[in-house]
């Protein structure tokens, strides 16, 4: 199933793009703050990068696009190159802005991506607010698998919270308006959870 | 392909709503175990639920129904509330019947689903019983997994054996038999050796 | 897709055997290692003779040939029933050749697979590699995870990069040379540079 079926080439591969990137760099700089080596660095960076768009289009049927393409690995080695020179001038980034911020980039882009292949392939509209969180915060949670740490998205409610209301969102967007109206709006809204959510510290209660 | 192709609408959808509660229900008190807030309780519990299931469509190559039908969503919601409210009442549920009781539920009626699918897609004997197996400690594992836990299938040597067991007598009675009776049976069976081998602390020999 | 669609029957089905039987071999001395009960450690063998090649196939949208074929389960078998007995012989084995030569014995033969596979159904160039890489590697990386360790894909950086390699390699030989030229060539440079990394302790800088 090509790029067309993704409802307009713009949307998917602006979001895609923009999530491997930033994914890349968050997982680039994961592997750096656990003294991973440099081969260690670039796997775990491609992995964060790739991980939750394969999921997705697994779940869907679909050989992951990561695989037929050449240009979304191009983007996850520029975010491995990126973390790399990050990394050396920060050091140890671990909840700093320059891992938080790129990480809330990379979830928007990525609920975008899944909600945009969910809408393409006819799944139920909470499937589409599922593909949404699952693509999200895929990439994130096998980093920190593969680091054997509970995954952000157990640690912290306010990270797959945004990607669930984003997918919400981008389905009762899709409903009234055209692309790329139902993207912009979802990867505005699920970084601007994610940053408020990072600023003031929200959190739900525990039982 | 549709549930049409599962050996009639009653086994397989009745198998998969009691699993769906069940685990769901599991997954939500091992998260409330787990200390995690209300929003990781119930990302916990949806993955248990459709963990296995999730699986098992994908390893068959179909979109899994979790994300193309609203009920499932339905069930597993279900059982989070009820996982929720049994910890409020229980507290650490730990070993608890609360908790041991609906995880070996889960594992005979998702046990059956995976055999089930096997079946319906033409997948060798051992084919079916490993699916069966697959799905049935699928859901708990990633659960246990996301919890960097040594996952159950692998510290409890009773837990794997039935859902493998329960897909052998799956297939035996398939070929002689009707459904629901493959269905009935494997269930029975599953459960059976589930609570034994809890009742009577069951293990196999080290090397 | 059948196997006549890899390019050959023979080339991968001789790949497939061999990495099947040393991983399964692997897993059940891993399991062995980590005092996993006798159903534990075929569990832990079955999943890592099975888990890349799953992940692969999976990938490429095929039912894993281990669900259609019994012989991928007899050979696993075969793997762990090996692995008991140098268990037996051997004791603990963690960095032993008992575990490191059939270890780097799998990673050859199942990047081979991967690279027939991804060359088969039409990925590109990278991704021919990544297919060699995953599948050579997720076995492993599955099995360190159930056991909850940093999988040694991200520990030891010669491990997936003799993969790495060996999927280009087999990339260029298939456009010059015709089968079993590409799988052969790609198993002796996996193996090879594995084998020369554990011999001389390569390693790359860290940042």
């Amino acid at each position: 199933m090509g790029i067309a079926a993704l409802g307009g080439v713009g949307p998917f591969e602006v979001a895609n793009a923009v999530g491997l990137v930033a994914f890349a760099m968050v997982g680039a700089l994961k592997g750096a703050d656990a003294d991973l080596d440099l081969f260690g660095i670039v796997v775990l960076g491609v992995i964060t990068a790739f991980g939750g768009g394969a999921t997705r289009d697994v779940l869907v049927g679909r050989i992951p696009a990561s695989l037929l393409t050449t240009t979304d690995v191009a983007f996850a080695f520029l975010g491995v190159a990126l973390g790399v020179v990050v990394w050396r001038r920060v050091g140890p980034v671990l909840d700093h802005p320059a891992v938080l911020l790129p990480d809330a980039v990379g979830l928007a882009a990525f609920a975008a991506t899944g909600a945009l292949v969910g809408t393409a392939f006819g799944v139920s509209p909470f499937g589409v607010v599922l593909l949404a969180t699952i693509t999200g915060v895929g990439g994130g949670s096998i980093a920190d698998l593969l680091l054997t740490r509970v995954p952000i998205v157990l640690r912290e409610d306010f990270y797959a919270t945004p990607a669930f209301v984003g997918g919400a969102v981008f389905w009762a967007v899709d409903q009234v308006a055209a692309p790329p109206a139902p993207t912009a709006t979802c990867v505005g809204v699920v970084l601007a959870l994610r940053l408020l959510a990072l600023h003031y510290d929200w959190e739900l209660p525990t039982l």
